[in-house]
C-alpha cells in the first residue's frame, strides 16, 4: 500500500523534473512510509526509496517501513540524507525551517540543487484510498457514538468543561487514540464566539449549544458538529437552526466529483445570505480531513480547484449572532465516482436535551 | 509579569543591535504575551510591543494580552507585521519556514532587513520565574500522586497499555490538561528499548518495569520516572537498580548554580561507567522542562554552558540491558541561588508492586 503511494509520488517528481524529493514533515513521512516515530526522513528518487531514522527507532522502522531501504542515521538526519543528494532535489519549503535549509545548503554535494517543492505529498494525501476510508469510517462512527452518549447524559446544569472532559474520556475508553482537536462545547452567547473554549459556567435551559468534536482512530481524524436545544427557543433561534440545516443539506448534495470548491461553498453561503445572515457566516464551508484535522481540499469563497473522487471534506455552515447564540451543523463526506458517501450519521433535526 | 519578560527581551535586542524581534513560534508567543490561541504573532521593538491576531481571537487577546498593543490582522499575520518592520528585524530562523521567509522577504519595506535570531526567547524561558515554578510544583505534585495511584493499583497481570490509559485518565480527572508526553510503561526487555510504546502483553512477575510520565498543569509540564520491581529480581537487576539510584542521587546533588552542564552529566556517567555499564547508558542525563517537555538547558556530554538559578532540569540516568531489562530513575529539579529544590517527591528506594 505504501509502496503505491511512493509510486504516485515518483510520477509527480517526473512531471516537475525533480530527481529526488526530501520529505521531512512527519505526517508526510508517515503517509509515504508508514513510520510513526518522531524522527524520520524519506528521500524518494525515481529509482530509490530511502528512509532514515536514528538508533532509537531502528527496530520500529523494521516493522513499519517495509517498502523503503532503511538507513540508520545520526540524530540529525538531514546530514545523512544530504550525502545522497544529486541533481534537482525538491524539499518541503512550507515545513523546512530557514535554519535547516541553511544547514542543508552548506552540506550540498557538487552538482546537487535544492528546489522548493512543498505540497506534493499533501496533494496525494487529499485523495484517500480504501484503507484510509475504512479508518475514517471508524473514526466518524465513533463520533456518532459520542453524540449518542451526549444525548443520553443531557446538557442542562453541567458545565461546558465537564461535558468536554466527559466525552473525551469516553471516546478514549471506546478506542480513540485522542480527540481530533480540543472539543468545543459552546452554549448560548459562547456559541457565537468563533473559537470558544469550554467554560466553567453551567449550561442553561432554553438556549442552543454547539458541540464540535472528532476522534482519532488508527491515525485518522473525524470531525462532526451538532447544535442542540436545551428547551424552548426564541423564534429567531429556531429559524436560524432550520436555515443552517437546509443550507448544510443543499451544500452536502453538491459535494460531487468535478464540482468547483468555491461553488459548493456558495450553495450554502448564498442561501444563508438570502435569508439576511450572510455577515454572520464568517468562515469557509469546510476543509479536507485525514491524518490531520485540516488538510486539502478547502471549500471556501477563495478556494481554487475542483473536488475529485477520494477527497474527504467537512460541510459545516454556521450562523453566529453576537451576544445571543450560534448554530453550526457539520458532516464528514467522501467524494465518490458516482456521488458521495456521508460518514456522519447522527440525526440532524433539532434535538432538545434537558438535564 | 509578561511585561517583565518583554523588558528582558529588549535588553537582548540591544545586545544584538536588533531593532525588532518577530516572534512567530506559538510557545514563545505565549511565554511573552500570555496568548493561548493558535494564531498570534509578537513584534517586540525597543519601544513598542505589538501583538497581532485574527478576528477569531480578538476577544481572547483582550483578556490574555494586556501588556501589548493589540492589532487585528488578516488570517496570515506575517503581512500585517511586515508593514511595521524597520531597521534590523530579527526572526526565529529555527521555526520560520523557508516559504514564510520568502514571503516576508517579498513584503519587506525599504530600509528593513531580516536577521536570523532564533533562540533568544528560548534563552529567557530557560530561567523560570516564581509564577512558573508554582505551576511546575503543581505539575510535579500531580505526577507524584499518579505514582501513588499506580502503586495502589499494582502492575502484575495488567498490560502496559492498560496501565498507561488508566494513569492518563486519572491524571486528567485530577486536573491535568494532558500528559506531558505519551506515558511510557515498559516491562522486562521492553524497558531496554530506548523508545518503547506500551504494549498489549501482561506485565509479568519477577521483573523490572520502567514508568516514565508527566502532567501538564497551567501550561507547564512535569516529568518523572520510577522503575518498579514486580517480585524477586536477579542479582544483576537488583545491582543495576542500586547503581542507577546512587548515580542519580549524586548527579542530583551536583545540580547547583554555576555547575557546568557536562560536568553534572559526568557525575552520573562516570559512576555508571566505573561499574562497567557505561555503554548501556546511551542518552544524556537530562533536559530542561517548562512550557515544553524538552527545552534548555541540556545536561549531556556535548552540552555547553553552566546552570543558573531558575533553570528546571530532569536528572534521569538509565542502564539498559538488551533483551533483559532497563532501569531509569528521574526527578525534576530547580536550580536555586543557594542550592537546588527537587520537585519530585515519590520515594526512590526499590519498591515491589504485585497484582
Amino acid at each position: 500500500m505504501n509502496g503505491a503511494r511512493a509510486d504516485k509520488l515518483v510520477e509527480r517528481l517526473r512531471e516537475r523534473e525533480l530527481d529526488w524529493l526530501l520529505v521531512t514533515n512527519l505526517v508526510n513521512v508517515r503517509y509515504l512510509s508508514g513510520f510513526t516515530g518522531t524522527n524520520g526522513v524519506c528521500l524518494v528518487g525515481t529509482d530509490e526509496r530511502l528512509f532514515f531514522t536514528d538508533f532509537r527507532y531502528v527496530e520500529r522502522a523494521q516493522a513499519e517501513v517495509p517498502d523503503f531501504e532503511r538507513l540508520r542515521g545520526k540524530q540529525d538526519l538531514l546530514g545523512d540524507a544530504a550525502e545522497r543528494f544529486a541533481g534537482r532535489v525538491g524539499f518541503e519549503d512550507q515545513h523546512m525551517s530557514v535554519r535547516q535549509h541553511r544547514r542543508l545548503t552548506e552540506m550540498l554535494p557538487d552538482g546537487a540543487e535544492l528546489v522548493p517543492a512543498g505540497g506534493i505529498v499533501e496533494g496525494l494525501r487529499a485523495v484517500k484510498d480504501e484503507g484510509e476510508l475504512r479508518a475514517m469510517r471508524d473514526a466518524a462512527a465513533l463520533a456518532d457514538e459520542m453524540y449518542e452518549y451526549i444525548a443520553s447524559r443531557g446538557l442542562v446544569g453541567r458545565t461546558e468543561r465537564e461535558v468536554a472532559v466527559d466525552v473525551e474520556r469516553e471516546m478514549r475508553a471506546r478506542g480513540a487514540t485522542d480527540p481530533s482537536f480540543p472539543s468545543i462545547i459552546a452554549a448560548a452567547a459562547n456559541g457565537a464566539l468563533p473559537h470558544a473554549t469550554p467554560g466553567d459556567s453551567e449550561i442553561p435551559a432554553d438556549t442552543l449549544v454547539i458541540v464540535d468534536m472528532g476522534c482519532i482512530v488508527d491515525g485518522y481524524c473525524s470531525d462532526c458538529t451538532r447544535t442542540f436545544a436545551t428547551g424552548s427557543l426564541s423564534n429567531d433561534a429556531a429559524a436560524v437552526y432550520e436555515l443552517v440545516l437546509a443550507a448544510q443539506e443543499e451544500a452536502l448534495a453538491a459535494v460531487l466529483p468535478g464540482a468547483e470548491c468555491k461553488v459548493v461553498d456558495a450553495v450554502a453561503r448564498d442561501k444563508i445570505a438570502a435569508a439576511g445572515h450572510g455577515e454572520q457566516f464568517g468562515h469557509g464551508l469546510g476543509h479536507g480531513v485525514g491524518l490531520e484535522i485540516h488538510e486539502g481540499p478547502r471549500l471556501a469563497q477563495s478556494a481554487e480547484g475542483t473536488l475529485a473522487a477520494g477527497n474527504v471534506v467537512t460541510v459545516e455552515p454556521g450562523v453566529y449572532v453576537p451576544g445571543a447564540f450560534g448554530v453550526r451543523i457539520e458532516d464528514l463526506v467522501v467524494v465518490r465516482d458516482d456521488g458521495n458517501e456521508v460518514l456522519s450519521h447522527f440525526p440532524k433535526p433539532l434535538m432538545t436535551l434537558g438535564a
